[in-house]
C-alpha cells in the first residue's frame, strides 16, 4: 500500500547496489511513496551491480559518486540540485565496508591501514556528505538525512570487528553535525540502527548466518526485513517526523531492548549439554 | 496534508482534556488520516474538558474510564470491541498525574501516599491497560500502543519529582510488556519521550515555562509541539513502523542528545554576571 | 587483603540474609577495610536468617527495620546516629521482593496489589531511606549511599517480571535525589548493577539457574561474584570515588556491553539443531 | 591518604604533560599507592613539558612513544617487560589531540586530512596499545586498562568538534577490544568520562572556560577534578574492581544525569532579559 507520504519531495539515495540491498527497498518504496530520486554509488559498484535496472523501474538518474571523495560529492550535489531544480529533500546513507572484514582479519591483529579505509568509507564519509551538502545550502528546510547503523557500536557482536566502531563514529557524526545542521538549516540528521539483514555486504561477515537467526529468536517482533527498513526510513523522510533529528534508532523488532528471551535459553542449555 | 496513514484502522485514545492536550492533537490527526477512534478519559475529566466537542468533530464516541481501574478497563476494552466489530490497531497512553506535584510537595517531602498513586496513575495504569488489552486478545497482529513519557526518566528537571520515576518506570513496563506481547501477538509497544508541552497538565508544573524556553533554546529544531508529537504518533500507528516496539523514542528536537548549546551558554554567562 | 579503605568511617547495612547475600559480603569487606557497621533487615528476616553470627563476627549491633515503614526507619537513623556518636558515611540498600514472582504469577496476569507491595519494598523504600537520611542530616559530607540493581532495569529478563520495573523505578529514584542530594549536602547515590547472583532471593526466580550459566557465559570476565560485589561497593563507600554520583554502574564482568559470544552463539545452534 | 592499593602493581601513564595533567595526578597517586609505573608521551612533548620532574619525584623511568606508531609502542612494551621484569598491571591512555580544533576550524568545515589525525591520535592510538599488549602478552591477568573520555561522545557540546566522534570511536574500542581481551586474558578495559578539566589540552578548546563554570552549577557535586580523576582511576587500577570491564563510566559530579539545575535556570532566565 502507499499513502503518497513523500509527494512532490526529491531524494539521494546511496548504496543501492543489488535487490537485497537495503538502498534498493528505500529507492523502491520513497518512488512508490511519490518521490522523485538520483541514485549513486561507486563506479565499481555500479559496473557489479544491477543499479541501472534499478534506475529504469523508478525512472531515476545515477549518478556515480565514491562517498570517500569530496570531489565526488560536490559533484553529485552539484548536479542533483540542477537535476531536480531546487533543493533535495532526503538522502540516505548506506555506506560501510571494512577491508580487514573482507580479509577475515581478526580484530585483535587488525590491520591499521584497513583501519583507516573502514573509518572513511564507513564513517567519514557521513561527514563529507553532510559538509558538502551544507556547504552548498542543498538541504530543503526539514529535510532528512538517514544513514544506515547496527547495533554492535553499542554492544559487542563479534566477527563485526571495526564497524563496530566506524558505525559508533558514524551515530557521533549524525549527532555532532545533526546539532549544527538543525540549528542553522532546520535540517534533521539521523542514523537507523537495523537488524541484521541478509544483504550481499552482510552475508559477507563470517558467521552472520548463526547470528542472524539467533537475533531473531531473541526480537520479540523478528528481525526487522530490508523492506520493513524501507518502510520505517520513508517515514523518517517524510514531514511527520520533522522534529526528530540526532537520534539513533533501533529499528530491529525489539532486540535492543532484550537480554534473554525464553526460546533461547532453552535452546542454549540444550546446546551446552 | 492527510495521507490516508491509517486507513481502516481502529484505536483508543486516552487522555483528550481540551485543544491543549496531546491526546486531542492525536485524535484529530488519527482521524484525518482514515481512522475511527474512541475517546476515553476519567468521569472528572470528561467532565471538566472539552471531549464532547472533540468526539463530535472526530464522529468519536465517548467511553469513560479510570485507567487505575482494571473494571473500567475492561469494560472500556469490552465496548471497544463491540463497538469497532473487530480487534483495536493502535492506542494512546497519555494518562499521568503527581499529587505531589499538584500540592508543591518536594520530591525530598514526598507524601508516600501520593507516591503510590503518582505510580499508579501515571506508570501502573498502563500495565493494567496493556494486561487488560492481552486478556481480552483485544489487539490486531502488528498493533501499535504508545505511551507518552518525558525525559526526566533519564535525566533529572527539578520539580518534576516522583513524575520522573512514574516515567522511568512506565518506560520499562513498555519494554517488559512489549517483550511478551510481542512474542505472543506480534503487538507493538513503544513510548514517545516528547519536549515539555504547554498542555494544561504541563503548565501545572512550577517552573515549566522558564524551562520550556531553556529547552527550546538548547533543541537544535526547538521543542517539538503538539501538533508535531500527533504527527509522529501517527507513524507509529501506521503500518510502516511494523517493527519498532519497546524502543523509548526521543521526539524533542534533538535535546535528548545535546550538552550546550552556543545560544545557551551565552545567555548563562550573561545571567551569572 | 585489606587496605583501610573504609577507616573511621561508619555505615548502615540493609539485607544481610545469610551467607549467599550480597549484603553479608559487603558487611565483612566493610569491616575488613576498617568501618563500624549496623545491621539491619526486617524482624522476619533477622529470624529466619543469621544476621546475628554476622553480627557478632563484625562487632555490629542490629537494629530491625521494615525498609517500607518510615517509622522504623526513623528509629533506625535515630539510633544509628547515637549508636555512632556522629554521621554516617555509607548505606547499602540491598532491598527487593516481589510476591508475584514468590507466586509465580506471570508477568501479564499480575496481581496489582502484589505489584503494588513489589514496588514499595523494592523501590519506594530506597526513596524512604534517603528521604529520612536527608530529613535528619544524617549523613555526613561525601557520604555514600548504593543500591543493588539488575540489568533487568534496561533489557528484558524474562521471569524477573515487575521486579523489572521496580528496578528501573530504583534507578531513577537514585538521580532524582541524588540530583538534590548531592546540591544540597554533597551526598552520593549511586546503583550498583550487579550480575545475576546465587543468593537466597536470586534462587527465587525460577530458571536463574539456566540464565546464570548463559550470563556467564555471555560476560567476558564472567558473572561477577557477592565477594566481587562486595569489594566493589566498598570503593564506592571510600573517598576515592567522591564525585560518582546518580550513576547505575554495571558491574557485571562485561555482560551489559554484549550482543553475543562466540561460545554462546556455538551452543545456541548446537542446541537448535 | 594512601592505602596501598596498588602495592605491587606496575604500570605504564600515557600523556602526562605538567602539573595540570590527569595523567600526571595519576602518576603522582598510583605511585602514592605503592605503584610503580613507567611514563611515557611523544618526543616533543616531552621536551615541552616537566615530565622528567615528575619522573624523578615518582621514582620512574620514561620512555619515550608517539601513540600513534605501532613501533614506538613495541618498543615501550618491550622495555617496560623488561624494566619491571614482569607484566604489567595497569596502562593509563591519556591521549587526544585534534589540529581541527587546534586550528580552529569549525566542524561544519573539517579538513578530512586533519580528521585522520584526530581519530588516529584520539582513538585508533588505544587500539594500538591494547593490540600492541595483547600481542606481546603484556598484561598480567586482572590487569587494566584505562582511557580518558568525555561526554561529548554522547551529547553535542559545540567546539568540541571531532574530538566528540574521536571519543565515541574510543569508547568504541574499548567495548570491542575489552570483550576480546577479557574472554582470552582476564584483562579488563575502561573508559573514564571525566568532567571538563582545566588541563592544557583543554585549555586549548575555544570556549571551554565558560562551558567550565556552566558544567560545575549542572552538576550535583561540581566537576571533578584532575585530583579526583586521579583518586577514581586508581580505584579501577584496584584488585576491588575486577569485574568492571567495558564500560564508560562517569566521574563527573553527576552532570550526566541531570538536565537542568535550578540554579543555571535562574541564571539563564537572567541573561536572557
Amino acid at each position: 500500500m502507499a499513502y503518497n507520504l513523500l509527494r512532490g519531495k526529491r531524494g539521494i539515495i546511496f548504496g543501492a547496489l543489488n535487490e537485497l540491498s537495503i538502498a534498493w527497498k528505500v529507492a523502491e518504496r520513497a518512488v512508490a511513496e511519490g518521490a522523485e530520486i538520483i541514485l549513486t554509488n561507486t563506479p565499481v559498484a555500479l559496473r557489479l551491480g544491477a543499479v541501472n535496472s534499478l534506475a529504469e523501474k523508478c525512472g531515476a538518474v545515477v549518478i556515480p559518486a565514491d562517498a570517500t571523495s569530496v570531489e565526488d560529492l560536490e559533484n553529485l550535489v552539484d548536479r542533483s540540485l540542477e537535476h531536480f531544480g531546487g533543493k533535495i529533500d532526503f538522502v540516505l546513507h548506506a555506506v560501510g565496508m571494512s577491508p580487514n572484514i573482507r580479509k577475515n582479519i581478526p580484530y585483535e591483529e587488525i590491520d591499521y591501514h584497513n583501519m583507516m579505509k573502514t573509518m572513511d568509507i564507513s564513517a567519514i564519509s557521513f561527514h563529507k556528505l553532510l559538509q558538502t551538502l551544507y556547504k552548498k545550502d542543498a538541504m530543503a528546510e526539514y529535510g532528512s538525512v538517514v544513514a544506515l547503523s547496527y547495533i554492535a557500536a553499542q554492544r559487542t557482536v563479534e566477527g563485526y570487528s571495526d564497524m563496530a566502531d566506524a558505525k559508533a563514529m558514524l551515530e557521533s557524526i549524525a549527532r555532532s553535525f545533526g546539532a549544527i545542521y538543525g540549528r542553522k538549516c532546520k535540517v534533521r540528521v539521523n542514523t537507523v540502527s537495523q537488524s541484521p539483514t541478509m544483504t550481499t555486504a552482510g552475508q559477507g561477515i563470517a558467521g552472520l548466518g548463526e547470528w542472524f537467526a539467533m537475533a531473531d529468536d531473541l526480537s520479540p517482533l523478528g528481525n526487522a526485513s530490508a523492506d520493513d527498513c524501507a518502510d520505517y526510513v520513508v517515514t523518517l523522510f517524510s514531514d511527520l517526523t520533522r522534529k526528530v533529528t540526532m537520534q539513533n534508532l533501533y529499528h530491529d523488532g525489539g532486540f535492543s531492548q532484550v537480554a534473554i528471551s525464553p526460546s533461547v535459553l532453552v535452546a542454549y542449555e540444550k546446546g551446552k549439554q
